[in-house]
């Protein structure tokens, strides 16, 4: 398959959007009770009584939104072979019930890979924000990336 | 609630053991196919044939796994009061069905909060460990943490 997204197709500077994602209070309810059980991710009473100020999804719960839309964005139809991992992850605002999320991405740099003819590697960062564009949750992400022509000069 | 913990409860050096936890490759499709649903996450002859070499669970579920284990441990019997998010999230090992993790936590430092005499920080290392003590999901977290004694000096 010719037309999936290869490392040579990510370009430093390179922005795009995915989603957007309604969020349910019945979504964030049901992450929580299943991974993370704190009260402010389960009850809106609590929520308010917390630094969250109201009823907020765990921090988990926004990462495994924001994979399963870069997933759908790009990943899947990409030659993407998995990530060793993220760095600053930082929940800024509440994941709440009711808004619409986007994911933003943008590529930092990339490199091939030195070992590995047929791979490269792209750092990039994903913020998801919400409708007024402020940023809930950001990371930066370095994916490894199938290479269109393996060991050839980038 | 005096004898839940406090920050004062942490000190640098304290390591601390959570767990176990039977991984189940049921649970580990039902993750993949809501929120990563790329196929070594979901299929085991699509895991054998990538990187991971077999089935292997998303990198999200090991965190969420982790949070899970960390809440049942001792975060719903604390003074938490949330995290801003998390540092060197590295996923080293796949998670396999039918493996056990436990979570190995590692008080780094402690700092009270300058802004907040009531609040104080706790950076702390969570690592995933599989039947063989090996690290599956390594991260480092700072935690916010209600004080005993606001204020008082630590």
């Amino acid at each position: 398959m010719t037309d999936k997204l290869h490392w040579e197709d990510f370009r430093p500077g390179d922005v795009a959007i995915y989603g957007p994602r309604h969020v349910t209070r019945e979504e964030i309810i049901a992450f929580a009770a299943e991974f993370d059980p704190q009260p402010m991710h389960l009850d809106e009473a609590a929520g308010a009584a917390s630094l969250m100020g109201g009823l907020a999804g765990s921090g988990w719960h926004s990462c495994s939104l924001l994979m399963r839309m870069i997933a759908d964005g790009f990943i899947l139809n990409s030659a993407s072979m998995g990530s060793p991992g993220m760095d600053e992850v930082r929940w800024l605002k509440p994941l709440r019930p009711g808004i619409n999320v986007r994911i933003r991405s943008t590529v930092l740099e990339t490199r091939a890979s030195k070992s590995r003819p047929d791979t490269g590697f792209i750092k990039m960062t994903f913020e998801m924000i919400d409708d007024t564009d402020a940023p809930v949750t950001t990371m930066i992400s370095t994916l490894m990336m199938g290479r269109r022509s393996p060991g050839a000069a980038p």
